[in-house]
Order: C-alpha cells, then sequence, then structure tokens
C-alpha cells in the first residue's frame, strides 16, 4: 500500500512532466525515427568502415585509417567543429599463432587458437607440456605446484546460459581471461589455454584483453572455441596424457600516437552544459568489429547527421565522440576525462553504445535517484520505439573515467543481448552479422535520449 | 489525476494477486527457463523438422512426414494422450516456373518468380505482355480498362520502414498479394506481378496466400524481390514498353486427407478446463517454414516436455495442438474449433505463436478488460524473461475460428518484429536463420503462460 502510494506521487510528477511539449517532442521522436529508418545510412557507413578498414585494433594501420574515416565522415555532416584528441595507445600484434593437441596415444590434432590481447608470446620455438583441467579457480587452488608446474592449463569456466541477460554470464567468465594466467603462473604454469567466453557453440576462438601481475612470469594465454573445448573436454576424460603445443608470437610494441575524434553542435541556449555519447573507433584484430563497436561509432555519427539534416537545434552542447583503445587500454576514455577536466567543461550525461547492433530495448542508468526519475518520465515517449527497460544501473567502459573523475552521470544503450556474446571478440563479428533495422533503431534511440536531454537537461 | 487513481487501484489489485503464491511461481517459472535453456530440445527439434522434412505445404508428402514426426515427438514425451483430428486440406502444387522482363530496347532480362500461393498458372505455353505499374490500389483505380487490358500489372506496394513493429506495415501490403490480381483482372489484365511482402532488400521473392474473386477471370499472379522489383522500376521509368514473360504451372489438385495433432495432459484440479496453444505444422513449400512456424510448432512441443520433464502438474488442462494449413486455407484451425464445439469442450484460453522465433517480448491479447488485467498481474513474474508488453490487442490465424465461435480468449505471443519479415513466405526461411537462445525463450514464455493459467485460470 505504502508502495502504491509512493507511486502515485510519482504517477504524477510524471503527468506533468509528460504534458509538458509531450505533443511536439513525441513529433520530433517520429521525425527522428522516419529518417533514420529509411536512409539507413548509418548502416551504409558500418558497411564502409568494416569493409574497407576491416578490423581495427589500437596502434595498427587500420585503427590510424578509422580515425581519417571517422574525421572525414563527421566533417562532411557540418558539424560546429570535428577534433581530434591526441592519446598515446598501447600497440599489441598479434604475429602468428598455432596450436595442436597431442592425445595420450600420440595423435596430434591441430586446433585453432587465438592469443589474447596483450599476452606475451611463446615465440617462434613454440612450447609443449601436459594439459591440466580447472573447471573454476576454486579447482585451481586446490592444486599444488607439483600439480601444475611446468604444465598448461587449461581454464574451462563455461557460459552460463540460464542467464537472462547474457552480460551476466559474461561477468564472471571475464576473470578466467583477464586475471587467470596470472593465477597459473604463480603456481608454475608455463602456458594458459580457456574456453572462450562466447554463447556460442562453435569452432571460434574469442580473444580479449588480459593482465598480467607482473609478480609472476608473463606466460602464454591463449582462447580456444567452445566447440574445441568440449572436444579437449572429452580427451581429458580418457585415461593417459593430454599434452598441448603451442607456437604465438604475439607482442607488445612501443606505445603509438592515436586520437579519439570528437564532433560538436553547439547548444543554441545552454551551450555550457554538454552531452556527450559514443562508441569506440577500436576493435579486436580478429572479425570486422562490427558489433564491437563499430554499431556504437556509426550510432553517434548516425546521431549527428540526423541533428543536421532535420535541422533540430538542441538547446545544450551534444557531441559524438569515437573512442581510440577501449579494448585493450581505455587510454581514449581516460583522455577524454582528463581533457574535460583540464577544460572546465560540464558535462550533464556521458552516453555509451557499446553492447552490440541488435534491437534496443533500453538504457541503464548510473546517476542520483532524482536523475533516474526524470529519464523515466519521457518513457511514453520512448515505449512506441520499444525502448522500456530503465531498471539497470550502469554506465560503458569509455565514460567510466569522466563518470568517476567529474561524477558525470551515464547512461548506456541496452540492446537485445542474445546474439553479442555468439560473435564478440571473434572472426564472426562482422558486418553481415548486423541487421540493418535493427542497427538503426539503435540509433533512432540514442538520437531520442540526446534530443531529451539536449531539451530538458538531466 | 484521474488516469493517477484509477492506475492506483490497479495497482492495489496487482499487488494483492502478487503476493499469493509468488514466490513458489517465481521458482517454478525459473526451474522452467533453466530447463529449457540448458537442454534446447526445441532447438534440436526445430534442426530435425527443417533438414530431415524440410517445408511442407499443405497437401504435399512433406506434410503427412510432419504428421507423423509431430505424433511421435508427442507421443515421446509421455503426454496423457496424443491424438490427430482429420481435416480435409488444399493441394496446391508450384510446379516449374521461370519469367524475364524485356526492356524497350528487346534486351531479354531472367528474374527469379514465385508464384502466390493458390494461384493459377500460364500453363507451359507461358504468357508474354507489356507491363503496367501501379504503385496502390488508388492508382490502378485512377486507370481505365484501355490502360491495363492485355496486360500484366505489377504492384509495387512498398513496405513501410517507417513503423517500429513491423506487423503493422505487412497489414496493408497484404492486400496486394491477396485480393489486388482480381482488382487488375476486372480491368482485363492477363497476370499480376507483386512487389515481394518483405522488409528485405534481397534477391528473394516471398509467396503467400491469394484468392480470387470469383466473378472475375483467375489470372496468374506471382512475386518478385525486393531488389528485382526496384530494378523493375528504373526500366518502366525510361522511355519505351517494357514487357514480361512468364511461363508457370502452378494448379490447385483434388483435396487431400490430412490432420492437426494434439497432445494433451489432465489438469490435476479443473481438467474440464482447457488451455490449448500451438503453431501450425504445415508452410511454404520454398525455404523450411523455419520461423513460420517451426517455431511455434517445436516451442508448443516443448512446453509439454518441459512439464512432463520437471514433473510440473497443471490443475488445468494443457493441450499442444500443432495445426495443418493455416497458410492456404486455415481448414485445420476451423476444424480444431468445429470439434472443439461438438465435444462441448470448455477452452479457457488459447494461445498461439506464430509471429515467428525470435526473442519475446510480450504477448497479444483479445479478452474481457477483466482477464486482461489477470494476465497484467503476472508481470512481475514474466519481466525478468523480456517479457513485458501486454499492450497489444490480436490472436492468431488459427486459434480465430475458435475464439469466434465459441468467444474464447485469445493471446499470442509477441516476438521481436525486426527480422521476421525478412524471411517470412521465403528461400531464406531456413533453420539457419533461427537464433537457439532466442528460440529457446519463446518456449519459455509459451511455458510460464500456460503454467500460470494453468494454475490460476482466466
Amino acid at each position: 500500500m505504502k508502495n502504491c502510494l509512493c507511486l502515485l506521487v510519482v504517477c504524477i510528477m510524471h503527468c506533468s512532466a509528460y504534458s509538458q511539449n509531450v505533443k511536439k517532442d513525441s513529433a520530433t521522436l517520429k521525425q527522428i525515427s522516419n529518417h533514420i529508418l529509411t536512409n539507413y545510412q548509418c548502416y551504409k557507413d558500418l558497411r564502409e568502415l568494416c569493409k574497407t578498414i576491416g578490423h581495427r585494433l589500437s596502434g595498427s594501420p587500420q585503427a590510424e585509417q578509422a580515425v581519417i574515416w571517422g574525421k572525414k565522415v563527421l566533417d562532411q555532416i557540418g558539424c560546429d567543429r570535428v577534433f581530434l584528441q591526441e592519446v598515446m595507445v598501447p600497440h599489441w600484434v598479434r604475429g602468428e599463432e598455432k596450436a595442436s593437441f597431442i592425445t595420450a596415444k600420440g595423435k596430434k590434432i591441430p586446433v585453432v587458437i587465438s592469443s589474447l590481447g596483450n599476452a606475451v608470446g611463446t615465440g617462434p620455438e613454440g612450447i609443449r607440456a601436459q594439459i591440466v583441467r580447472a573447471d573454476n579457480m576454486d579447482e585451481l587452488k586446490r592444486m599444488s605446484r607439483a600439480d601444475i608446474e611446468g604444465k598448461i592449463v587449461f581454464f574451462n569456466y563455461r557460459f552460463d546460459q540460464k542467464n537472462i541477460n547474457t552480460f551476466e554470464s559474461y561477468g564472471p567468465c571475464v576473470y578466467y581471461r583477464w586475471g587467470a594466467p596470472s593465477e597459473a603462473s604463480k603456481l608454475g604454469a608455463i602456458g594458459v589455454v580457456i574456453r572462450s567466453v562466447s554463447s556460442a557453440y562453435d569452432n571460434k576462438p574469442h580473444t580479449g584483453s588480459m593482465r598480467y601481475d607482473t609478480k609472476y612470469p608473463a606466460i602464454p594465454s591463449v582462447a580456444i572455441s567452445n566447440v574445441d573445448a568440449d572436444e579437449l573436454e572429452k580427451m581429458l576424460a580418457q585415461p593417459g596424457k593430454v599434452s598441448m603445443e603451442m607456437m604465438t608470437t604475439c607482442q607488445m610494441l612501443e606505445d603509438v600516437k592515436s586520437y579519439n575524434v570528437v564532433a560538436e553542435i553547439k547548444g543554441s541556449e545552454v551551450p555550457e552544459e554538454i552531452i556527450c555519447f559514443g562508441g569506440h573507433l577500436d576493435s579486436w584484430d580478429i572479425g570486422e568489429g562490427a558489433h564491437d563497436d563499430g554499431a556504437g561509432v556509426v550510432q553517434a555519427i548516425e546521431v549527428m547527421r540526423t541533428f543536421k539534416q532535420l535541422g533540430i537545434k538542441p538547446k545544450r552542447t551534444i557531441r559524438a565522440v569515437l573512442f581510440m583503445n577501449e579494448e585493450n587500454g581505455l587510454r581514449g576514455g581516460v583522455k577524454y576525462a582528463e581533457l574535460a577536466e583540464l577544460n572546465h567543461e560540464n558535462h550533464i550525461l556521458a552516453i555509451e553504445s557499446d553492447a552490440g547492433g541488435d534491437v534496443p530495448l533500453g538504457f541503464s542508468m548510473e546517476m542520483s535517484r532524482a536523475q533516474k526519475e526524470k529519464v523515466k518520465s519521457w518513457k511514453p515517449l520512448l515505449e512506441p520505439y520499444g525502448v522500456h527497460n530503465f531498471e539497470h544501473n550502469g554506465g560503458g567502459a569509455d565514460i567510466g573515467p569522466i563518470h568517476r573523475k567529474m561524477n558525470v552521470p551515464m547512461m548506456e544503450l541496452l540492446p537485445n543481448s542474445q546474439r553479442y556474446f555468439d560473435v564478440h571478440h571473434s572472426a564472426n563479428d562482422v558486418f553481415e552479422n548486423i541487421h540493418r533495422r535493427e542497427l538503426c533503431l539503435g540509433s533512432v534511440a540514442m538520437a531520442h535520449m540526446v534530443y531529451l536531454v539536449s531539451m530538458y537537461g538531466l
């Protein structure tokens, strides 16, 4: 009953906010949606990014091309200003990689591997050692140095298919990619192979960032696909020892100069209040970075294009940011926050799109309760576009630094999560796996949110 | 304010309904979801249906195989009874079909066509005539008999990309497939070619049901893909006349005996109250009928399997129905309603899944206001599974007859609609375009709704 009364109060607040300009806003939102869905320029942009540049890991020539491409596309839109923010980024290169399992009977079975990002290589001479399986950290910790020393640890932690939101399954898996290799090294392992962090049962390994604990030797660390991990499980269940040969030549080179790409339309009434939004230009070096995060990049560009082409004048300044180096360093996000502080910029909101290009269902929010209520008061305007879920906390990786440093409220676009981890960080993250209307609806959702905050503040 | 007070009353009703057994129901719903997502037997069933039987138009040998397959799978589950309902169905066969455009300069350009379901053929000798374009019915009606007589009418009505719910775009297009051919015949046309009723820009034509107005000659009617329709538009915009040659041998044969497949688990407390749910076994004769409606079929089967395997005893009788002949006659749905009336069955709800196997977002409802409120009181239980939208009216084609005849409340599962009309009725409606987790979540949503109604009635 008490809850119901609270709801009534909230309702009345909503009713009053909702009635304000609701007809005009509703028409503008529809105009934005019609424009994006019938022109689908963001889809054409993504095709160009994926097919003419392709994957674009920080420090690579393709990342440099992506910066030039992003600036060119934003320049053509006619924003008030387009500028670059210089940032030094890590430059990790994959090189060659190959591996085989060796069964107890000595049979060699080639397996496709993908070195984890930032990992060291084995060098051209490679390594060969017995495989020891640990299904999770508890299992590893129950083993002694004698069990592990000189061996390759197989982290066989599975993506939990029971969660409805697949990000809840991704979270616990990530430690086995990010931190577990050093836990194995601590016990004397000479290499690590992990079951891919993925919802898909296919033969594609999924890479992703890792970090070494400098207290222990840095050891080569690779991922294998879920199908190959199942095969390895079966081999290990047979009597006798299973070994692995692997040769990887990945290495970290000197830092390279790169850039965030930023485009701005000045606010007509409160230009000092800035709403920034975007995704990351860099991607892993396999696949084409279509969902991660070409989608976020072209959606941010599409927001700017739509405002300009429809002649919508935001009251507050809106700023699209194509961040560099989200995948293996976050240097772009950190640099953006540093410069915002240095320049005494007043960001009232940061929005990220980095959860794939599938159909949008809502936004997560990390902000005050009052701010959340204000956003939720726009629900009746957004629900006709399928954007209904405002119940999750959280923002995004690239806007994390400005949120922490300057307490800027943040949001993240929440697309349908069912398909994302099928392709994420793998050779399957290609343009063909993007759906035109769903990508466009993500652009629509971003443009709608940017429009409402630019008109009414937060 | 008045609306707010109404909402308060509804809230209080909700609060009381929600508290009742909420913990136990919540646990059962989670158990159902875990079971389906980790076993994904419905996905394996669909692979079998699509890959060993394939498409299965009413009257075809494959439709007969699908009946045997459906009964066998349901028998294996151990339902209280599995039975067939005999029904005579139309038997339309496509035969051969080929066509070309002939440009003003006499160049012949082959084009892929798909005869509309139930259409007559040209016969092996084929037809050749000038093409006249009508973008919509108004344009046709402005033309005279002299404009049309002896010609082939090109209905160039476009799928509206601006609607968010793609079913809203499908609706208006359907007339151009279903009824427009006779409107052209009325003015003396000798053939019709329509732009495919589809959201996709690809080179696959989409078939679908049509009906002739017996007052006018039945004329050959075919679909071309959106890409080919664009090409034809361009040709027609050039000076000179464009013609088309087409040869189709489709024909309607004698009716064939076929069956609905029905499986039942008797209610433990109120067995006389029946909840039926299902999809249709037949499909068009191109593609594999994966989304339309293999998905609905395997989801209905999965509901029964899940109840049996988890030992869930419904208080009311639950009944999975695999309907025959939804696509070009609806004879199975009509027969089911006739038999229900004849046997004085008390159906308290009919649920259909025939809108594809993509991620479920809600249910439409066609029932009394009080019944709708009862269903909506379960929202807090269903929202964690992404099922949040209960705002649409409507049921489904196969359950329409029982709804109209016996006033049975009806619902339809509402999956994400963005992708459905890309593949619907085309060669692209194949198993590979089904997403495992999304299909499973559809089964989960169906099982949840069936469970709640079986426990609490409607």
